[in-house]
């Protein structure tokens, strides 16, 4: 594997969970692998769970990480072609990108969208500049548009918790008091469409996420109708795509309560406003998976980077 | 030994002063014993010697630090139970703790206190959240009430500097233009209070530290009197705990001088603000211990560190 | 070597080359020599290349990199004598650059210049007083006034690109909107003085370097006179020296252009601002060795912390 920067680049999401439980089981196995590679992560955005696990997950694998928060660390990165830099950016990505490749191995980057210009976030050009630019791997730790970490982390967990042949996944929207990205809901559709599960979404009117990524995924916006013998209740709030980037206000009787969820499991992909987007009662119970998401941060990351350094 | 929040966990002095001591001789004889292990180090406030020393004795141990400046890297962490996050926190800390315990196998934390919610700062609230809800154990690098680090630190400094078999250390409050947390000198009374020395504070009236923790040890309002015969100095501002967190102004004649302390060695946990605090002439005098104590603060977290991994 | 804080520490300009070529050739040879040995790296400024490639090396070594931003870290440093610190710094840089000493077996600093106090900014403040105070070799990362591991870094990318036994290496002043310190246009001018070149310099009127540094080297005041049958166009912008850290503004024809190097290459340190300094058609041909001089960053970093390791 070249880039992870979409579900789309998971081949085979079932041999990929496999694989990922065999490292979950011995983290340790591929110490070798990594050895004196240097695994760079750029922020342009805040992370705890990203930041922590893709060390942790790079440590694993015998790398050495080096991690920068590219807003306060460095300098203003300018995307535009052609442009006459003479604002406020003072290095061109081309330039950025193809520096950092001569120090990192492998380079992750977590940039956030601008949630006001749909076009611009839908051509992921952070994400897809530092593909254009880098002479390395890519890994996505968020981006306007996915988080497939996370998406791997959701269908590894998902794996581990059911029995069933084709157990019910439901994707709810959740309230929330301002307005989020629609990465993580993206990637968990995408990871859903790849498994072999029953899967749909419940989210008021309004909030469709993007039909290019949703595709025939059934969505309704009756939330108790969606929840009906549900498995998995996987809640993230987003903002509203069509009304882009914008928090609509209202459907705050879309919380998530253990009176909703009955016996089915509780995920979410942190950090999560408690008694705004899920009550304490579900989020401190036995259903909730939330923790263990977290925990299997590490070896999604470090299937991921392990991919990455056996086709070095 | 589960967590070290308080220089009550020591459980004896002297042995650990020895064992530290030998630590120091020999800082990389442990380097095997943290092998694969992470230290997370997590700052809510700013901080040299202890980021610095905590990563250095992780190192020396062979364990991977991440460090993370919570404020500014990640999300505003929610300490209240049951509170409805609809304000500026985004992470409540039961999944904060229990996440970062995810990828750390120790955590270690530095959270100043408000100065203005004594109650508040007493109940170590951020500290002992992290007890409460990590799986990990939990070092602190300096809570509201308490810097056990530096304390064992400065046990260990004076033990190094002295022949005799009880000598006489003053605390002594001295002028500050800010009002400071009481946390050094707490723990340099506990850790004070657990050896054979004759042991005194001095503080101008209205700075007597909690009286739950100077217990029966003397408190002169007179500078002069207390330092008599001192063989060492430690100096060390702090606010008032009566009139809670307020610098009461005035008392700058609390100044500590060569004059005023003759041969005594002199201490300080540093940062400190020369000819505020203290003269130069101190500083700068071979009496001055304050260099020697910032080198042990490696070895006092290597041997806390040494502790917690040795029954993980 | 003791410290490296001026070009003027390489005493033999064509050995470090050779020396360079051969640990870029096998940059892992020599990963024992640094092992178990801190790098405390650390920044009063912001940084991409010297952030990563410096701690690329130190891993290249085998050192542990500890990274810390100091003003947004730790505590504003005083490096006043005598100041009675009651204003806005909280420790001097004489317990500073001892206590970190403490922790790091090398210390990098990064301090750039006022470009207001000319008499301070020539004094070195800054970076001087890490080498009185601290007890280990200091390595300049740019300071007031050098940027000594970027002048290296282009002795060599120079010395890699030329088979002609005296090849012209043209500086060449270019417009910025910003006032630039004079730092990566001194440390060239002295890398350029050793090396067997025939070396000139082209900048407006009003923006000849420090008299002290460009001793004799020719100044035009002509940027075409100055080009003509250059090899090399190394490109900077900085402020005027003599009406002290001012943009005089104008000048904007002095943008570096294809038509205006033709097949001289073009170097610069990078960040650069496309289209204000040089034109993308320049950036982006097969002349341009930006890249490679940043990628040269990590050797001429290896290096110099090599040769302060075998001393030590």
């Amino acid at each position: 594997m070249k880039h992870y920067t979409s579900i789309n680049d998971i081949d085979n999401i079932n041999s990929w969970i496999e694989e990922a439980k065999e490292i979950k089981a011995n983290p340790l196995t591929n110490i070798e692998i990594g050895k004196n590679k240097t695994l760079g992560l750029l922020f342009f955005n805040s992370s705890l769970r990203t930041r922590l696990s893709t060390q942790k997950a790079a440590l694993n694998l015998g790398m050495n990480p080096i991690v920068m928060n590219v807003s306060g660390d460095a300098w203003g990165i300018e995307f535009g072609d052609g442009t006459v830099m003479n604002g406020n950016t003072a290095e061109h990505i081309k330039e950025a990108a193809a520096v950092v490749s001569q120090y990192c191995d492998v380079i992750a980057v977590r940039a956030f969208p601008t949630l006001t210009d749909k076009e611009k976030d839908n051509s992921e050009q952070v994400l897809n500049s530092f593909v254009q630019f880098a002479s390395v791997p890519i890994v996505n730790m968020e981006s306007a548009t996915g988080h497939p970490l996370q998406g791997l982390t959701d269908a590894i967990t998902i794996a581990e918790n059911t029995n069933k042949k084709k157990p019910k996944v439901v994707l709810s929207w959740a309230p929330h008091i301002k307005a989020l990205p629609h990465a993580v809901g993206n990637s968990f559709v995408q990871a859903m469409q790849k498994m072999d599960v029953e899967f749909v979404i419940a989210n008021p009117e309004g909030y469709d996420l993007n039909p290019e990524i949703t595709k025939d995924t059934p969505i309704y916006h009756n939330q108790a109708e969606a929840f009906k013998d549900a498995d998995f209740v996987y809640t993230k709030n987003w903002s509203s795509y069509e009304s882009y980037g914008q928090n609509l206000g209202g459907n705050e009787d879309w919380v998530i309560t253990k009176d909703k969820i009955g016996d089915a499991k509780f995920m979410h992909c942190l950090p999560v406003r408690r008694n705004v987007v899920v009550e304490d009662a579900v989020l401190d119970s036995e259903s909730s998976l939330v923790i263990e998401q977290a925990n299997n941060r590490t070896y999604a990351a470090q299937l991921v980077l392990k991919k990455i350094l056996e086709d070095l």
